[in-house]
């Protein structure tokens, strides 16, 4: 049995909490938090505290909290002895600085308030100091998940970086085509098929391959028509960049 | 019984025969393509020609070729009668001027060559010139698709426009994603999950909503080392640029 406290009262931590609650082999022994009414999730079902001190004994502490926290909450819970984890892609494990067992435990997704998701398909990116901490990490990973993986600070922040243009930047892309569909009194929800397809073709095939569009195809005569149809100058302005590299890249590549 | 020729053999034509042939009230009465080759797919299942002479009589005809080619194409089969649509979500209705009854039947998809996807859920565009072709057009739709939608040309240029930036862009950003993965020894299968809760969010909330990353938060830190760690110059272009927006975009919003 892995005994383990979780820090944090946000998405992650509702989420981490939830998903631990129903695995086998583990005790979820306290939630710590700032704020006593951000404890709801937890139905009663687990001991709570807002006091720092007073949190209790645990083979892991996760910390699910914002990536600036992690520094300060470490501070507050300098006594704690166990595996100290954060959860973020882009900090440092010498953030842990002031523990003698520092890991991360990393899922690499997007969590949404109010909506519990599976760990089940999410990879989780662990790191540790010893090989014991990181055996207890990953037993604790694959009661979640199917993908537990060893990653290293430089690695984790570089697919970070890349989590970042799949997702934010992505999610960027659809804010755009809502406006535009907003702009000409057209429901969004019409390109969701597409938006749901675009992702589910990478089961088969790489981005690259992935590409269509005028762009790909190098259709002068329709990205010219486009151009004169975007009132937007900023839509524009990421039409033209986004379709010169795609041109760029197939003109090469092809 | 509605009868229907296809012209054309590539990704949307294949889709669309695929669909019709199992379409209740539907009958495939030809396929006309430039290449005898390229009708393996119809499995002998229907009469074929290459010879557009020797295209039969339908209620619809349906091109289902390249933007470029509808007026090349519609140019040699002046003689056909009935409706006609094409399947560019690009192109006016103005390309099949030739025809007496001119129309469109855009399926709002992204088709990938050898991959058969249902159209129960894809948004099938209609425009026709007048109210009974319309009717046909819609009964035709309705036996593959739950969503049939008149829309006209500008507005149908406006949501193609609107799907450039979710599925051409988007696919896109996935290319920079596996593009940093690969450079750093990263699995990119790592990211589907990410990928497709992205997509899934929007079940449950707008893209506005759905923001999360250094940039919507305003984590000048994260963006900072981020741009620290990305050698590429495209990357980082990119990167700063899509950041910006965002930052601007919520910077307002919020």
């Amino acid at each position: 049995m892995i005994s383990v406290v979780i820090v944090g009262t946000g998405n992650v931590a509702q989420n981490l909490f939830f998903a631990l609650e129903k695995a086998s082999n583990v005790v979820i022994k306290q939630i710590v938090g700032r704020n006593e009414n951000h404890f709801s999730f937890t139905n009663g079902k687990v001991s709570t505290t807002t006091d720092y001190k007073q949190t209790v004994t645990a083979d892991i502490y996760i910390l699910a909290i914002s990536d600036d926290s992690i520094s300060i909450v470490a501070q507050k819970l300098k006594h704690i002895k166990g595996i100290v984890v954060h959860t973020s892609g882009a900090t440092s494990i010498t953030a842990l600085n002031e523990y003698d067992q520092p890991g991360i435990f990393y899922p690499l997704q997007t969590f949404t308030k109010g909506k519990i998701i599976s760990f089940a398909e999410i990879p989780i990116c662990i790191e540790a100091k010893n090989t014991d901490e990181l055996k207890l990490l990953r037993q604790l990973g694959n009661t979640l998940s199917n993908t537990v993986i060893v990653m290293d600070s430089e690695q984790r922040k570089k697919i970070h970086i890349a989590a970042v243009f799949v997702n934010n930047f992505t999610n960027y892309m659809y804010t755009i085509g809502k406006e535009i569909c907003d702009e000409n009194n057209l429901d969004f929800k019409l390109l969701h098929p597409l938006i749901k397809e675009t992702a589910a073709k990478l089961d088969d095939l790489t981005p690259l391959e992935a590409q269509t569009g005028p762009a790909k195809r190098g259709d002068q005569n329709t990205l010219h028509n486009h151009l004169k149809l975007i009132k937007n100058n900023h839509q524009r302005e990421l039409y033209t960049l986004l379709s010169n590299a795609i041109k760029e890249k197939h003109g090469k590549e092809l």
